[in-house]
């Protein structure tokens, strides 16, 4: 005779803690199933010959659409911006979008201000693409082109996977487009494995524990995880996180930055990782307190989290990775549950 | 005989205080003595027909560009972009910027990441103008079109009135480029005429005495504002002054305003006051502590500081004149110097 248990209740941050560590399998899937799709969408868009680039999101997916700027700019040479759908939605503006490529990344792929803006993209003469985790979505059938990031169900509240499958797909896309193909796939899945493991992060949890205000900074490539990290830790342990880059933190928001915050510097192997340099001096003369998370060489001393170096531009597909780890360790530290963040559900919808 | 007294010692916050009550005389003087250099400039870019419009700025030049993008895009129909002056600067991105204007929005004119990417556009093929309030810097000797702010010397380091005549500068290259001339500039002074004095800014103070986080919302062309509104209380009282997007503060970092995070939301009357209905219908049924700034029919509530009604587009000058004053304010409350704020000087110069 056995006993029968009761289904265990779970844990708090289980299904957050289970999709971070996820993350490995998750880009190798993006790649080994996604690459057919990426191949045929960058063969459309070489055709249309787009000149400029328009993106669009919110939330966790607007830092997919930053880094995807940075891609944009620097390895195609096309001029990109970030769009505001409200001008759109609310406005009623009807731009001029011919030779433009419009971008709309959405996870769930049903936000109505993103659909209706897309819509009008393509009114306007835009090429329309749509990257999201959901293939059914309205946006996927409303977009001319679509990708699928294939992370795959997440339940957690705070997204995690579908960023960094988000973060590939987008990657994937440039490198198509510009005809180089440059990925070593099992570098990256090692280095995300690495990532998932590497000491640090419940030391810094640690040191965090009482801290309610905290600034985080990067430069080039790096701000968008800054970014990325920022709302993690609003969400998930209701700090008040402030990502600045390097450069826009020594216009002004430096005032704040005193013994009693503390700043969290992403400092990565590579040119945004020594483009920081100047400002972690300037945080350093004063006596500001100082983690550091990334490369010793680019920081010029011994980081709190140790980053995997990887090729620059894909990067930040492993650096938010600890970054993911840190919130959840800390809201469980403060005795919150990251799956459950308060006042949130996992699809918003805007208008 | 007379007593002679040594010069009394500022008091603190002094200059920025006159800067603020200078700045319907300063919107004066942009209009009449500027008007001249626009139509010279509107003239040329209009000649240019450029497709698509980037603008690169830092700190609080950074939300006079961001006013600018949905003028350019609402107004003119023309996609718009931040430009991230790092892909230039610090990865050598030279894009293809034919037929772009490449618009720096520079107070100083001296910054070197501006005035690099400024000379990356000019040879990447764009049309280059420059913003700023320094006719001799080298920003201004640099871009092939300029436009001075003329909002004479500065003195405090947070920036007032040099960000009030740059939206005026930016709004009236708008009005002319699209051919409208819709200014009413009796109306415009008296209404800032009225935001400097308007109630209501002492007692927000007072409530906020002991905030240290605060969340400032707005949407549309009231999210700029909610931005500089931002960086003002973080420079000057060292707040933790988060500036969301409406929409953006519902994907994430809503989960951070509960009763002791109180929120101040920037409602004007017209479509951005509207627009933040349901969002201000959210915060309501959380119980959060919200603070109107704006019009009542647009807000369903009386505000706590009431905004003279201008035509929307010009709303953005009117409304961050009370969020200057409250920054100031809660300054003093607070025991601090608004006129020095500690690790900042007047010209940043970031590389």
């Amino acid at each position: 005779m056995t006993l029968e248990h009761p289904p265990a209740a779970p844990l708090p941050g289980a299904l957050m803690a289970a999709e971070i560590a996820e993350q490995p399998a998750v880009l190798g899937r993006v790649v080994t199933q996604g690459v057919g799709d990426v191949e045929a969408v960058a063969g459309r868009i070489r055709e249309a010959r787009p000149r400029f680039v328009m993106v669009a999101a919110r939330g966790t997916s607007d830092h997919a659409a930053l880094y995807f700027k940075y891609l944009v700019e620097i390895v195609l040479g096309l001029p990109c911006g970030l769009a505001s759908p409200s001008t759109t939605t609310a406005y009623g503006a009807e731009p001029d979008l011919r030779d433009v490529l419009w971008v709309a990344v959405s996870q769930s792929g049903g936000s109505p201000d993103l659909l209706e803006s897309t819509r009008a993209a393509g009114r306007a003469g835009a090429l329309t693409l749509a990257v999201t985790n959901n293939a059914e979505s309205p946006l996927a059938a409303t977009a001319e082109l679509h990708l699928d990031v294939r992370a795959g169900v997440e339940r957690a509240v705070a997204a995690t996977k579908t960023y960094t499958a988000t973060l590939l797909t987008l990657w994937l896309l440039v490198d198509e487009w510009s005809g180089r193909r440059q990925l070593d796939l099992d570098a990256l899945v090692a280095a995300a494995e690495e990532a998932v493991h590497v000491s640090g992060v419940e030391e810094v949890a640690g040191h965090y524990r009482f801290v309610d205000k905290l600034v985080l900074t990067g430069r080039g490539y790096a701000y968008p995880t800054a970014r990325e990290a920022a709302l993690k830790l609003m969400e998930t342990s209701y700090l008040a996180a402030h990502a600045f880059s390097g450069a826009d933190l020594l216009h002004g928001p430096l005032a704040m930055v005193d013994t009693d915050r503390p700043v969290l510097a992403l400092v990565p192997h590579g040119t945004a990782g020594r483009a920081l340099g100047p400002v972690l001096e300037r945080l350093r003369d004063r006596g500001a307190d100082l983690t550091v998370v990334g490369d010793a060489e680019s920081a010029g001393q011994r980081p709190a989290i140790a980053l995997p170096r990887v090729a620059e531009e894909l990067s930040p597909l492993i650096e938010i990775i600890p970054m993911q780890r840190l919130a959840h360790a800390m809201a469980l530290a403060r005795h919150e549950d990251p799956d459950a963040p308060r006042g949130l559900s996992k699809v918003t919808r805007t208008t």
